[in-house]
């Protein structure tokens, strides 16, 4: 299934929706390997190793009245990290507001969207003399990014903190996706998402690392998924998923895919082959220090 | 020329072949420079700096009676590193008989096929409580992998141990390709295998280091040539062609591609350029480490 | 915009024009960070950690007469590196005379030019026993290459050093770009050209790291920009402009772009967010250690 071009063809837009979320910044203590293992080596990690403090993006109900988990329970996606997807349609407007819970650091956040159109005011990138208050949210500050999905803008994209904090809290998980369908696109019966980034000496998946950590995405032969792929921090990643293979929007054959820092690219294909495989990273040193899933794909 | 789109126009499929190979794990004493030098800045290095013991795949006949060399001589590939090419087209079966002589390390290996379609007992990967014979063949044992080239298999993939000997084996030169052709796509007159990989302090191509130790690849203007192109284990590297530019599937001139950890991809051109070329990967310091050759065209 | 597949349309070549220039490998004394400050952290820089003598391409008048900058005041283009951007179209034939003049180091020197179709005496690339004076150009020797733009170079491309002294030539800037419009494109209103290199323990654009430093490119509303980007050296880097997008050349939107050592590609888009916005490599230690700049689009 090719995207790209045909998620551009010329075709009247929906009318627009406005997509209101409820984000903050909140401590969490978080732990990379929980069951303390790397299932295929058998290496034991310690929690001294694998449990830190950081700062995450959590979604919230309308006024920040009560947490929620990013990800549906059961999707496979994990509760914390990334952070909530943001899911629309091309000629959405999005609307995200965004408050700075980070009590254990007490550090400025902010959001900063790749792949959609906004104003600098909605940029969230910290620059002295130029940014504003959208760059520098302190604590218990707020500010409302508003956001326009165009016809360029169908696909997957990265958003993270881009504030003064950036660093620590990039290598910390501070950073999520936007989900974006082209006018008449149809949902996925599942959707995948693999944030590929450094955290410490481990690397990891949606901040997890090790099969048995990592998410275990499931689906039945039939299904039409949805990889959302994206890469955060410092390395370059090849992304590759065992037993299956796409055409990319090139017109190849592809069954693996370099995705670079901030780089996104989805896959879809119609589930057809039923078993238990496994996805990585098949950068080898990065696969072996945590960069491995499951996907089991059940028969109907 | 472009490929990838062209290759996969809805066309007749040829009746199916069944393709049988007979392959071992082997132990070698492998140089990555046997003549000793650096032939661009006259660098000497000593056989203790480049021999080492290692396992690689080797080509048999029927039965695993007689090993063969993987590659024609005066093809200009190598010997044992990569693994033999295995061709085929769209439509295609393969059966791959494979037998573990490793009797130097005596570590199990298997074989793990991209971009093919296989039922999970021919995936060859490594997982406690899932996986079987297939990922785990260990000394004097054998396995046989049974893979279908579909019309999404066009293209050239990797193949490579993903026993739990992986780490070690792909770092001592334990993979190779699989070249498969579209529909109605013709054979090259001429295929160069290039497969970018470090090996302890040196960067290799096809497990050498150093023009006058690398493959030397030859053509006559007029002969249509394939470059086949991957990379293995845990570093991006960019190829490039002295002299030659190629159009990408993408539809813009290319004259160096980035290819990281397990990515491949076939380059093809109708011959016109005499001379003696340099290919090499072009990030500097794999240069410099070893990672380049020669390719000489003749005029007819 | 689609480059790519548009600019190589079938279509008569306008008469190839004939585009001679002057170049000398002059001796520099470089300073990274001329203000000796980040300006988005606020950390100084002494000049002993920024300033190094070197050699870089320069443009000359007819007969290496007198010197001139590289690129024209106030085109946000930096003055010495990279080197002169030499600008053609499909069918055009470029004669560069080339000079060392690095009376400082007296290393020999040379220009390989990516992208274009030429002899083998015009590759520039040092190789004992096949290469000629084209590769090795001693100090106050001259050597003419003679390149021809073919319909697969529209696009891009990199040249640099690949005399026995390229190592030390590429840390040090000895770089620049061929900027090749295909038969029928209009030249953009505004060229920015964007190198991402490493450079002794900072990583840079164009020579320079950090805002303040590194280009300040700008344009209005309704210009047609274009971007021309590549890599050089022996790190990957992930291209991204914020509050923009374009179409890339397989029709997927993107926002950030891999370009490894020697790749490059061009981006375009008639501007429509007037605003001060950064541009910068996304993998985040070389965003931090000084690959960012400013882009300001005024309102006409």
């Amino acid at each position: 299934m090719r995207l790209g071009a045909a998620a551009l063809a010329a075709a009247p837009v929906a009318p627009a929706a406005v997509r209101e979320s409820w984000v903050a910044a909140v401590p969490v203590t978080w732990n990379m390997v929980p069951n303390g293992r790397d299932a295929i080596t058998g290496t034991q990690y310690d929690t001294a190793q694998t449990v830190f403090p950081t700062t995450v993006y959590r979604r919230y109900t309308k006024g920040w009245k009560h947490p929620l988990f990013n990800a549906p329970l059961g999707s496979g996606n994990q509760d914390l990290i990334p952070g909530p997807l943001l899911r629309g349609r091309v000629g959405d407007r999005f609307v995200i507001h965004f408050k700075n819970l980070d009590s254990a650091f007490r550090r400025p956040h902010s959001m900063h969207f790749h792949g959609v159109h906004y104003k600098p005011s909605s940029d969230g990138a910290y620059l002295p003399g130029f940014s504003g208050g959208d760059a520098d949210v302190g604590y218990r500050h707020t500010w409302t990014y508003r956001l326009r999905a165009g016809r360029d803008s169908a696909g997957v994209w990265p958003y993270h903190d881009h504030s003064p904090s950036m660093d620590a809290s990039i290598a910390g998980g501070m950073y999520g996706m936007l989900s974006i369908l082209g006018p008449h696109e149809r949902l996925p019966d599942r959707e995948f998402t693999v944030v590929f980034a450094e955290m410490g000496a481990l690397q990891t998946i949606d901040g997890r690392a090790f099969v048995g950590n990592t998410p275990v995405f499931t689906s039945q032969v039939g299904d039409l998924v949805q990889w959302d792929v994206m890469a955060m921090g410092s390395e370059h990643h090849t992304f590759h998923v065992h037993g299956h293979r796409w055409i990319a929007p090139d017109g190849t054959p592809r069954d693996t895919q370099t995705v670079g820092p901030a780089e996104s690219f989805r896959i879809r294909w119609r589930e057809q082959d039923p078993g238990t495989w496994l996805y990585h990273c098949h950068v080898e040193q990065h696969m072996m220090a945590g960069m491995i899933g499951i996907y089991r794909v059940s028969r109907p």
